[in-house]
């Protein structure tokens, strides 16, 4: 299945010369709407556009002369005519979605140009994963650009990858027709400390004319800020403060402020632009990261568009942050971005410019969907088993699999216990005395065993150690394919027994997320590609999540966001203390440390 | 002679991070300036900037500690620091000289990046004399990028060029190092009817991802306007109203406002965004066409930056016009136009934003000028035998060549005479009774002979027609081998004696201007580099060409600038009547016509 590019400007000039010169008619005329115009930045009343081949031919204030009896013929009826929404940055697989599925949830909230980093798929089947995406991101009706993971494993020698991304690997798929950059370079203290490794990949990207991403995410604005700089990230979207957002720009690199279903960082900094008064055209919305849900109950692009002008800012600047900005920061201005000729007819009709309903969405000048609802198919990639079969246990997991035993005697233990902290991304390290029993220390009070099962070479290993902060109670496992960055699995619960049924199940599934209490499965989301996502629709995949999200609370959790904790506790790029394959990780030092605290 | 480019960031990035963590010594510091910051648009004060293999490391309120014993340190004392200015379009051989020379003369006014079309050299030398232009330019220590050029022959069947270039040659100077796009496509009316060749140039440039320049020199903003930019020009430099800027910008090309020697378009289109408000992000400064005199009396870019804040822009806007607008343009925002870490150090300090005197210029990290002198090598390419013997008569030219024969029997003619207009581009066409004697119709009153000398191929072809306006009195004769666009010899005078003579002195010494009166040499220009382009200083040529104009003064003609007029009589694009190697070209129809009108 050899995806086909749409076709570039040049392949279709003659026949967008010949409508814009009224020789021809066009493909598609849209009439009389309210030209929005992010070059100028004007709104122009009273403007037709004439659409050949996909693209825009002309926008003119009567295209009459381009209309032939087999033109079909859109009435604006006045309304504002605004580019195609582009997300700067985002992983797909936030949204537990395949390309195909995430392009059908979001096209009718009018975004159609994506520019995504599978980093997720890259970690469990390396290059060629990365592929399967781009490939299936090639079928679909509107842009999605994918950007080259750069670094997986995001924690070299902390945990272990199903695959690695190499130097080489990027190279590579530079050459591919669907790659518009490197994916956010996460390694800041690698770039910062001239990892050769770290730029190398940025080099092969940069000589292939591409934009490298960044991912800065420390507040520290000093020395390191200024190394990783210089290292060649052209944008960061990890800044959570105005002067963030301000420093990355005044250094030559463009902000991505996120509105993400977690992610909250416009509105805080926007106020760059807003208040102070900075030139805006370096300033870029993005999501990074959107579930299912968000984009069934809230929206996507427009969500954050909406959510900017709400913050005060001017509604065309907010609108050039979502198109202009975007495509001119990927070498995109003469392709996506704006309605003007030549560029890919992808033009959305709204009634109002601050609340931004999405009335029509038109992209390659194709109607894609109609008041919330999609008009175009989404066609899927055929998904290989190498990415159907991704969940490699060894062998059935037991009760004994997850048994930790106790140091010779003890009767109790000091533990080093992986503390959740509701609403945030960093976890405590904790230090808890727990009893021993019959030999073993096992789930008690709040504390519940947390697991790490290696799912992709089918080692049959099994980490075990303690997590504190779900507030689960009665004999329950829940556990994960989902498992950031190298997403092997993680189970946690409160009974062994119950750990292995759900382990066992996922296994079972070909991944995803289950809740298991006294022998019975609560919830189940089946995530089949890669152990990340589901083909079918997202309202059925936000539907399920949700049910997951409920029998959680039902089992005694009430953490806000609890299934992302439980899906972020592998994170071993993000401080206090983490689990991997290779054990418990201090993320203060970068070191491993031992499960029981030694004790004199 | 392989010109090496100028490294590019990756290159250097493991020492520029090194430097921007302070883990090594800058090379370079300046010290304690106003930061001028064309990204947020802002001025920055008690700013250091650190500088590594002649690349920027960091930005930072302090640098000392990146100062080493053998780090140079510039002390900016307070003053500004401002990017090194741009030239988004211009042609080097308007100044009649080499791009070393060229690069001398401008070096100490600020400018540091140039895009320019060797359009002429094309004409004259084809694809090799592109390839030496781009090779000399490679060897300057500032950044001089090239467009290919793209229309030579400028008209096609109405004049015989030296060498054509083909879509072929585009995309083979696709592949060279310095090539930055495609020159000026000014057969504007074969993009607007979709000529395949000319689209053919504009695909290759497109698909090697380069910018392509546009020349669309028309007030029709109708549909072959429309036509035009579907065609995929990205620019256009031939607006000379605010409404021709607004719209070429609202279509999604960038306006380029000109100021030359000659051209005076930026006062009058800059009100788009001082008066109108749009988005300045689109709109550019370039020169286009500056002569020696220029450069060594009134200046280059910081010329046309200080008349742009006369015009009542704002200066750090300004600045953005002829920096980072440039850079974005042509892809190269992550390479100059900006003082920010990974960009060619090309600084300017300057003590007032307003008047902008360039009291120091750094490129790529070397002092390159101060106080207005030059304190670097530009260093000069070997200019081969092919490019330095261009003139070429087939035989040495006597007062025969320049007869023109009286129909028989006739004893006087009505003879179509091209009509000198002053200030003017476009000619008339006249229709003049002259006098015949001795069967020939020779100079009388106002009326002199003009002649089209071939020069390329040797074929010893003189065309001969009249021209009225210049006002010459005596017995002179001027002669040219700048002669747009197809550069052949072009020699007006009053007597056919002084006309061989001056036709064979500039095949003697090469090309260039010289003006005989009464058998002796008034003035001489050698221009021995394609009968184009002196390697002399600017200083120099500029003097040769003032003494030039004093002699035509003295020799009875009065037009302002009417070399210029003289070298623009065979620019068979613009009308009404024009000379080629063909015959007389009425280019109000594109047609040849007869040197004298039938009567009846």
């Amino acid at each position: 299945m050899a995806p086909i590019p749409f076709p570039a400007w040049p392949d279709v000039a003659p026949a967008l010369i010949e409508v814009a010169a009224a020789r021809a008619p066009a493909d598609t005329v849209i009439r009389g709407g309210k030209w929005v115009n992010v070059h100028s930045r004007e709104v122009l009343d009273g403007y037709d556009i004439a659409i050949a081949r996909g693209r825009i031919a002309c926008v003119v204030p009567d295209a009459s002369d381009r209309i032939g009896p087999d033109t079909q013929v859109i009435e604006a009826q006045g309304r504002y005519m605004i580019p195609g929404l582009c997300d700067a940055h985002m992983h797909i697989e936030s949204g537990m979605l395949t390309p195909a599925e995430f392009a059908r949830a979001v096209i009718p909230h009018g975004t159609t140009s994506m520019f995504t980093d599978p980093h997720e798929i890259a970690n469990v089947l390396g290059l060629e994963g990365v592929r399967m995406m781009h490939d299936e991101a090639l079928l679909q009706p509107v842009n999605i650009f994918t950007q080259m993971p750069s670094c997986a494993p995001s924690a070299p020698g902390l945990e272990t990858t199903g695959y690695e991304i190499t130097a080489d690997d990027v190279a590579q798929a530079m050459t591919w027709p669907g790659i518009i950059g490197l994916g956010e370079m996460m390694n800041f203290p690698g770039v910062a400390h001239a990892d050769p490794k770290m730029l190398a990949e940025i080099a092969a990207t940069q000589r292939a004319g591409k934009t490298v991403g960044g991912h800065y995410a420390s507040p520290d604005l000093g020395p390191d800020f200024a190394a990783y700089v210089a290292g060649g990230p052209a944008d960061d979207h990890e800044g959570t403060k105005e002067a963030d957002a301000i420093a990355r720009v005044r250094q030559g690199m463009r902000s991505m402020m996120r509105l993400g279903s977690a992610w909250y960082d416009v509105e805080s900094q926007i106020t760059a632009v807003t208040e102070k008064g900075l030139d805006p055209r370096n300033f870029i919305l993005c999501t990074d990261d959107c579930h299912s849900g968000t984009l069934i109950n809230d929206g996507h692009m427009n969500r954050v568009v909406r959510h900017a002008i709400a913050c005060g800012c001017d509604p065309l600047i907010a609108l050039q942050m979502a198109t202009i900005n975007t495509a001119t920061h990927f070498g995109l201005e003469r392709d996506i971005g704006s309605l003007t000729p030549g560029r890919r007819a992808d033009v959305i009709l709204t009634s109002d410019l601050t609340d931004l309903p999405i009335e029509l969405v038109i992209a390659r000048g194709q109607i894609v969907a109609e008041n919330g609802e999609i008009r175009v198919d989404c066609p899927h990639y055929n998904w290989p088993d190498t990415a159907r079969q991704t969940v490699h246990l060894g062998h059935d997991l037991t009760n004994k699999d997850f048994e930790i035993t106790a140091p010779e005697g003890a009767n109790s233990v000091r533990a080093n216990v992986i503390g959740v902290v509701e609403n945030q991304a960093p976890t405590k390290a904790l230090e808890m005395d727990l009893d021993v029993s019959d030999g073993l220390v096992g789930p008690q009070g709040d504390v519940a065993q947390i697991a790490l099962v290696e799912r992709h070479k089918g080692t049959g290993e099994v980490t075990n150690a303690f997590v504190s902060g779900f507030g689960y109670t009665g004999k329950m496992a829940m556990a994960s394919t989902v498992a950031h960055d190298s997403h092997h699995m993680i189970v946690v619960g409160t009974d062994r027994d119950q750990m292995a049924l759900a382990a066992n199940r996922l296994a079972e599934v070909g991944g995803g997320v289950t809740l298991y209490v006294d022998g019975a499965e609560q919830a189940l989301v089946e995530l089949p590609i890669a152990g990340l996502m589901s083909d079918s629709p997202a309202r059925d995949v936000a539907a399920k999540a949700q049910a997951l999200g409920e029998a959680m609370v039902a089992t005694g959790c009430s953490l806000n966001n609890a299934y992302m904790q439980h899906s972020l506790l592998a994170l071993v790029v993000i401080p206090e203390l983490r689990i991997s394959d290779k054990g418990l990780i201090d993320v203060r030092s970068f070191e491993k440390i031992d499960l029981f605290v030694p004790q004199d």
